[in-house]
């Protein structure tokens, strides 16, 4: 995660949590009462968002000093410590939540993506994401599926032209839908057919999308439209593909599968914030 | 939800999908193509954020009109039809993923919240959050919660003392962070205190707080230690309870359960958004 | 104040006055001449925001160096030093009315606010503020009232429940607002009545109110009023109380004592910066 | 007050004390419980802000229905009816602190501003301000000296130099101070110089600066001095002048004199919102 | 232009010429005035940033009324009316120099972009931007590119790879660099390559990147290069390609020609507003 | 340029450019692949806006070196070093367009005005700027134009009054219009009125106004009218004039000439970064 962008994402994050400030820090602590506090994860999984930590905490508190002991997209055990912190409790204990809920929702992610990485197994298939992120967050949320492994597909409507069934029946085929988005984008944009049927994926070829995705279908029929789709096409299967089905498309040759669960229904990973001591 | 405080929050949400513009929507239409849509329920819930629908359209075009035909708190089957959309297509569009990307999580909150209290099933005992939100969408989710029918607990580190084992450990003793507490905050804060022992509720008790927190504990031991807790002291328990074993806590006689996994851990509740043809 | 908070907020304040630059210091100095300056206090009172000078004048320059003198809630005897100020010439000047505007403000609330504790002289009652406060500086003025040894009442309609003669008349009585009110907040929300009669009194203590403010009454009302309200809930006067009667409730026995005048009716205690020379 | 400035200034001040919203008016009232409110003056004094009355009460709701029945620059006498308020009564109650915060802050401002130009009766001399303003509301509070009479000095540190004791130490004269700044300025900006000599006046002079001030002198000092300065100098007496030695300078012939205590310590003009009823 | 990013692009755009407000405008006319004025092209040229006339206005005043009498990408004559303003003429004359030096900017650039297309004359080759844009003004500047006739490239380092000589001098080679960006990025994402030699061209195209650039190649030595890259992927010439040689490419046979000054030399096409009268 | 100001403004336009991040620069280069960068002249010309080097690439990663060898103002001849950067070389890469965007501008405007003072070739007569700067960069554009050597005129419409012919239609006279504008305007502003007739020379001179603008006129009509004006009033030639006809206006005697294609119709100064390789 670039720095700079980083910093001005999570000013406004803190602030939403501390308001005027941190009654009960500031009630019982000194801003110069130092001590060491440790990250620890409390569930196995995949880091993503270590450079949080210290980035946060400088925000703070620039003599806030921190120790990462994991990196992005590294296994985490229960029980690993992720990071110690050193300096005044008084602001490590302010920004404590704010940190953990990042940190938490993103390796949830990275986990998350990491294992519908495993479950699929498949050698030639690759996890993506979808547009279904937090909003405010999809920054955050894009670079945790890449640490656990996925890709990125669109990270706005701005970069990249996705043709769905709303379209198609307002142009009255994909051929004409195509034709007219070609009118106006630029060379840098990809465009990408939802198709539903074997009709549409023969049109969307003929019209030479860049992208085709098989909406709604299992592997067994993917396996079989896939065939129709030269290989520089790029093929994505999407909707209704869950954990429990992900292994039944691990041979069916599609070139991503973008799940919308992995940002939209996540499960925090599990970290605690706590403090060793005074120094 | 304040309309206003929506409207500001909205802005940078809708921008963050939006970035220069929605290459697809403003190839394939002209702004003066009318349309209607329909936003329905794909599984069964409670609404939350409905009034997100007129507001964020309203931002992206204000000749879009909606009708909504459920209120927030009301419950959601299948099918059900939320919302009808009336104005541009390409607006509509525009607008539909980060629309439904709050209104999903929204509901997706007021229904665990309302599955919590069903399994809860108790007539005393009330259903909170906690400050594990996601960072930027506080104040959606808190919403969400009360729409669910539980309660918020502090929105910020500015609104309520919540004494922790850090802090206990600093000063010594409870009664001690407390006193420390007591010199600083003004009337209309209140001082909550973490408990792990028995003696810490007693001192807790004494030391005149306004809410005591039983940390990690069963039903069985809440119910023990309520007894030593006078009925103008609000209790909550925390930390360990999960919706397969809320159901113990029925008789536990505690005021509050406050649940973090209400807002960090959301499914969302599934809706989809179609356009029904041109006008 | 916490320094992550008085960075942003000063931001745009010190924006506010420089628009696109200093003209004049920035046509007679150049960046690289090095001084020095004092600020000093021109009257006696006490010290607030004295943390706004090496804030403010590191986001001018980081290569200035401040040294203070006297710290937050110290008194100010009028030649008093407060601070020494090293660096840019051409920076400092840029800096010096904004930071005078703030630490004058501030330090004339402290002031006031300590006055009007020694004039209520009263070892049971403590003075607290309202939210009669400029727009845009809530948070430093209610930060010098602590440093002038007051409490701080809610820092916005967000952290409290206040119960006025509006609510009560269009619910019909206070019990029945105060009903209302608890079926949607949570459990760290205090719940204050305002009263004008007994029969409020007794209503308001009946319903079990946190607070019960006694409004526009004389010490004399309020001794007799008091007598109804049990220890636990907490009691404040408010209305009309000007410094020349705050002794009148020295022995009041009420808790609180709230003062609109300490932040809608300011006088800035007087400063100044003066340039000691080169170096 | 130019609206679209207003409405953006506006914005940051509501959500200050909104924060998530108002936990008072949203429990007792629905947004749909219309009613009328009537804003009244409780002393005499001059308007100044009635545009802020609609503009952020349509901001909070577009439907509320502001009627003005008096305008800014006009006379109040305790009791007048200053605006009357139809709609909402959970947004009306809202919006009412922040609101009547401002507007009495710059009532207070032009009163005082009145008052000042009262005390010095005089037919050529003209009240302005200074920067001494409170950070972050400066274009408030200079509108307000307008609407009492007064005039406007300096914006900001961008739209006119002023060389003070320490750029004139530094340069080693004013002759040289001059110089140096008509070296960088453009056409459109005006040179002041602050004077403590008549020595210092006769350079300003010769020097042909826009205005010489006349810092912290008698009447009768400036009577004097004054007879050094063609006429189209324009001249300012500055420093230590007050409510009480004002009338002294009636007749002195300076064109303007300068009071920072018109902003820095305003004794806000106090005004009550009432709710008549419902509707 | 997607009028939500316009209106809040334009909010900043306004305030920094306005600052606290039109000295001029505000003491001449009263907010009430009432006049009709007319925006007319005084140069030949293309428009862009028609709809930037109504949205600024009804920022700066909704009752405001503009007609527009040409839309973007229209050709302009000399003396051709374009919008027609009718409402308060001190409104009207505070928004007038923001949106003519917005309006003659992107006029300016779809003009020249038009330039480049009749001098280009080539059926194949489509102009395109680059991000030479102004900062600021990105999103404003590329739609004034399409409304010109010309195509848009990246609108930001994030939505497109884009390999230089500095990424391939450090990887090695194009091939590996290729492959190094193939293993983070997304399907949505294309790939290009500039090229300098013909050998690596033939690197590039066996590395099976989506577009190829030439950068500082004449026509011929593309005509040359063109054969050996397959028409499945898209090649841009970029770089030193003036106005003068422009036509030269005309038989090229590159799909694109890129042109930095479109947007950073831009000439604005003049235009005036003028006060027809009151009403 | 105050560096407080530039890093406020440049935040903004970095992340536009950025949006979630810099897919090329992450993809090839790790941020701790540190190498040498030389942005060097590619053009003979006037430098303007180094400083925006250095703090761009800080706020981007504060341990980026930055080596100045030019200073703003200094001449540039085409392969000109201006500045090395030492460090990330991602960072730097990311950093590149933004940076070059901005000082290729304001080094094209500093040269442009160069130019025209050389042409004007004038011992009296200064050239200064409009308000037809690029909005959003007001602030870049009038530092650059003084870079060139040349004054700033009004920075905005708040900082001084100019009388146009649509206010002097609207009052009657010029006459009556400087009397409207005298009533409200304070101490330190000036009034400058556009003229067209000698009649309106004469009755400017008359008002006392502070600058007198000769619009659309040739050298020899203001020789002819400048005779009409007393010394201590400004003269200004503005409209029509261009770089050829520039030195027609040398002897003119007028004072400032504004020349609004100073700003509105930049030739950007050619200038490129490149990596020396790595360290």
């Amino acid at each position: 995660m670039n720095k700079f962008i980083l910093t001005e994402k999570l000013k406004p994050l803190l602030l939403e949590d501390l308001q005027f400030g941190d009654l009960t820090s500031e009630a019982i602590f000194q801003a110069s009462d130092i001590g060491e506090a440790t990250i620890t994860a409390k569930a196995d999984g995949i880091l993503s968002g270590s450079s949080i930590i210290p980035t946060a905490f400088s925000l703070l508190d620039p003599s806030i000093n921190v120790k990462l002991f994991k990196n992005d997209r590294e296994k985490l055990a229960e029980g690993d410590k992720i990071a110690s912190i050193e300096g005044s409790i008084q602001h490590i204990l302010t920004g404590e939540r704010v940190i953990l809920n990042l940190l938490q929702r993103m390796s949830g992610i990275a986990t998350l993506t990491n294992q519908a990485i495993s479950f699929l197994n498949s050698e030639h298939t690759r996890i993506c994401d979808t547009r279904k992120t937090t909003p405010g967050l999809r920054g955050f949320e894009k670079y945790a599926v890449t640490c656990g492994g996925g890709y990125n597909h669109r990270n706005s409507v701005n970069d990249g032209v996705m043709i769905k069934d709303n379209h198609i029946a307002f142009c009255g085929s994909i051929t004409e839908a195509v034709e007219k988005v070609r009118k106006t984008i630029g060379p840098m944009v990809k465009v990408e057919v939802e198709t539903e049927t074997e009709e549409q994926v023969k049109e969307a070829v003929a019209a030479g999308v860049d992208l085709i995705m098989f909406d709604n279908r299992t592997a067994e029929e993917i396996a079989h439209l896939i065939k129709l789709v030269p290989s520089h096409i790029i093929t994505e299967a999407s909707g209704g593909i869950t954990m429990d089905t992900l292994h039944t498309y691990q041979h069916s040759g599609v070139d991503y599968i973008s799940l919308g669960f992995l940002t939209h229904s996540v499960q925090g990973l599990d970290m605690s914030l706590n403090i060793n001591g005074g120094i």
